[in-house]
């Protein structure tokens, strides 16, 4: 498994760390190279790590059209349990696990706290990662996230092959699905695109307005006016999401 | 032709048009996703024009070996005389006539004052635009450039293609050859990295500054320590440049 490191010039044994997940098709390399998040992180002190988006190899099962939208470059941060794919495809626990320990053992990060953020199917996997795991990824916020892959034909065709049939097993991985009962305090941040061309059959960002207000889960879920679903969009609002998560992340309980 | 063109919300006639000219190997999309100077061109309300380095395609010649540095994406800004070069690599006459024309006719640019910049190969387009046509581009930066080509081995290939054996041709595409008879008044801006790994064979910065000391052309050439010659290295301050040439090119002559 490859990922993307980026440590800011200052470092602490309390410096903030941000996981970056990215969407379908892309490696540890979109974010690193496209979203230009280096320079806010440098001015933040903060420190981001960009996994890859799937287990990679020719020993590794893919998808068995060749399409882009399951298997390498697209394992939605679930562990499968259906073969072939529970072989390889334990996503939720190398993020959740097996990364933050990789990180914390051979570069010194605090993982205690993280802060997670993602885009479009990694932004489904920060909102899952926070609710699944909120006592360790305490910041969250996401760029034209998949809310509610249970309901959307890119997050149907994948769980199906990843989790089986049994839907029931699904709703633990569906962020929409989840906040009735994973509702927390933390406050989540969401950036969307008015022009995104998966806007109304993937994405449906009201499914989630409207669950995490049932729920009473803190949300801003802003429109932005134009945008499509490019990494040009995640580079447009990537500071204003790394101000949110070093706020959160350097919250004190100690008093001031 | 490809190049890249970027627009801020807001425009008007007069809107600062910058060029940017990338380095060995690039296409027109290096700078335009890996840069991240949209967000700095938005608040300044600047245009960017980034052209190709190259002309491209299966009738165009390139390296005789398959070699990355020359050819193909690296097209030296020059205009070439010699065959089978001639026929299409004729950078030079696109970038500074060409392409200006272009853009002022089908997106209502204004081409009569523009700024250029660039990276590596880039760098040394950028210089010698300016040296050539100073009255059309008027502010000019460059990162890492290729500021001696005539004496340093990626120039010495490609001039020896492009433009022949004869060394005297070559001093009209050579920024510290030209500056003596070329000088103007404007100020260059130029960051190093003190990491880059072509510095001490192919870059040589201090030959460019000796010469523009000799010619008392105005040169701010700042070594930045750490960075390497990587479009990171560009990013990082990719800002300070677009308001460099945002303050040449709103300057007026009709008093305040």
């Amino acid at each position: 498994m490859r990922f993307g490191l980026y440590r800011p010039p200052v470092m602490s044994p309390t410096t903030p760390v941000v996981f970056w997940l990215s969407g379908l098709t892309c490696t540890e390399q979109n974010f690193v190279t496209k979203a230009g998040a280096q320079r806010a992180a440098a001015e933040l002190g903060i420190a981001l790590v960009a996994p890859d988006t799937s287990p990679r190899g020719d020993s590794v099962p893919s998808d068995p059209d060749g399409a882009w939208d399951f298997g390498h470059g697209a394992g939605f941060y679930v562990d499968a349990t259906q073969a072939p794919w529970s072989t390889h495809y334990q996503m939720g626990t190398y993020v959740c696990d097996e990364l933050p320990a990789l990180v914390a053992n051979e570069f010194g990060l605090d993982t205690s706290r993280l802060g997670i953020s993602g885009h479009s199917m990694g932004g489904h996997g920060a909102l899952i990662t926070h609710f699944r795991h909120a006592r360790r990824f305490v910041s969250v916020s996401a760029f034209a996230p998949i809310v509610a892959p249970s309901a959307v034909p890119w997050g149907q065709k994948a769980f199906a092959y990843l989790l089986g049939e049994n839907r029931r097993t699904w709703a633990a991985y569906d962020a929409t699905a989840s906040v009735s009962a994973a509702a927390t305090g933390a406050h989540i941040l969401i950036d969307q695109g008015s022009a995104d061309p998966f806007l109304d059959e993937q994405l449906q960002p009201q499914r989630f307005i409207e669950a995490c207000r049932a729920a009473n889960q803190p949300l801003t879920l802003r429109m932005r006016a134009g945008y499509t679903h490019s990494y040009f969009f995640v580079a447009s609002f990537i500071d204003e999401h790394l101000r949110h998560h070093a706020a959160a992340l350097t919250q004190t309980d100690d008093g001031v």
